[in-house]
């Protein structure tokens, strides 16, 4: 067997481009708290600014951790595989969570106001992603992080696990777009075709989640960035290779 | 050199996935064209009809012929490359002309309405992702069809080639719900929220159009369907490397 012991030298572009995801995703959030904040009221757990909580949480949950988890192994190139695992399942943790509140912010409001739930293709698309992701997270911990798994399984699975990990990520970037423009409708109705400022900053805010949607995936799949298979983590599939379908090794 | 000669085998679940990418588009086409029928009047090119162009005309050709030009690549495994090339080149040529009828359709409605343009952030990432396919099509076309450049140019441009055009396929998806999630906002108001069989039915067209989208990407990414290299083109970029980059034919 080959050594490919020693840490990999990192791909000298990438840290350019995970510096300019982190400062449009960055950017986004600061451009919803800007934009809930300037024209919004600010945000509060009663009354009506309740649902000005569901669209922060979202984005800093469902679009920016949800994307910094989907760079973990990219970023980390030369830590041992378990400890990325490891941040990867937590990031997305903090990330479901904070899109709990979310959700459970903007339900409560509805019923407070006696607003109808789900009606909305914002909503669909919405539910579909979140209820998607819990299902994606499960599934994931249950083939990476619990130990029963066998490598070939987890070999199978994996390719299936990354496409449709960046599928839930762009549904939610999707699902975004679509909630502010339903929230600019609503409120500036026909107004929004004079170039008010909210429309405008709201517009940029579209394009900001888009671009840092564009960005983590361009890094995710660029070929010749995916992380290096290590000595340490090689040895050890190839071991458990052994034990669990019965290969020789000298048929290595 | 190794031998690719004679015709591969097709991925035994490909064609299913094709056929069922096929039946998701050809039923959203046909979906909208129900929305405009039943609820919108049907489409005509003068009047308030003329609107209706537009949604009609992006979804056959910014969704529907884009999607089935991603795909002409793993459709066609055994033409030759030049033949897929070119097939791929014209479904692009017709989803640009279709979309430029759709184009035109909504900008000449504007302007006898007396309706401003560009205000909203459908407008600005649908105007987006058509410059972007304009440009994309052009250096493609110098890429790869023209007979200019190099063997290692074209292998080196092939991977942002791939992704710029599955991101501006998926911009186009997310363009059309942004649009529909707009028209309807525009026509039902609040009566969104009551399950209005119209709302119902346009959000049933979102979700099809974003499963036509996921699936055109899962068959376009999955590493063990992708084309395998031909014989004839092997030999062919290996002449041609030799010629370009003065490689000697023995260090093959």
């Amino acid at each position: 067997m080959e050594s490919h012991a020693g840490p990999a030298a990192t791909p000298r572009a990438l840290p350019y481009y995970v510096a300019f995801s982190q400062l449009l995703g960055l950017i986004a959030v600061a451009t919803t708290g800007a934009w809930l904040g300037l024209y919004r009221g600010g945000i509060a757990w009663q009354g009506v600014l309740q649902f000005n909580v569901h669209p922060l949480c979202m984005v800093i949950g469902l679009i920016f951790l949800q994307g910094d988890a989907l760079l973990v192994y990219r970023v980390f190139r030369n830590e041992t595989k378990r400890t990325t695992k490891v941040l990867h399942g937590l990031l997305h943790v903090f990330a479901f969570i904070i899109a709990l509140v979310g959700l459970v912010a903007v339900f409560d409001y509805h019923r407070k106001k006696g607003y109808a739930d789900l009606y909305s293709l914002h909503s669909w698309c919405g539910i579909l992603a979140f209820v998607l992701y819990f299902v994606q997270w499960l599934v994931g911990f249950g083939f990476f992080l619990f130990p029963g798994a066998s490598f070939s399984l987890r070999s199978r699975y994996r390719p299936q696990h990354i496409f449709f990990g960046a599928t839930i990520f762009l549904l939610a970037v999707g699902t975004a777009l679509l909630g502010l423009k339903e929230a600019l409708l609503f409120k500036l109705g026909a107004k929004y075709s004079t170039f008010e400022p909210e429309g405008v900053l709201a517009n940029m805010l579209g394009l900001l989640l888009a671009g840092f949607g564009v960005t983590v995936l361009y890094i995710l799949t660029r070929a010749d960035w995916k992380r290096p298979p290590q000595a340490e983590e090689q040895a050890l599939s190839m071991d458990f290779k052994t034990l669990t379908e019965g290969d020789s090794p000298s048929s290595q």
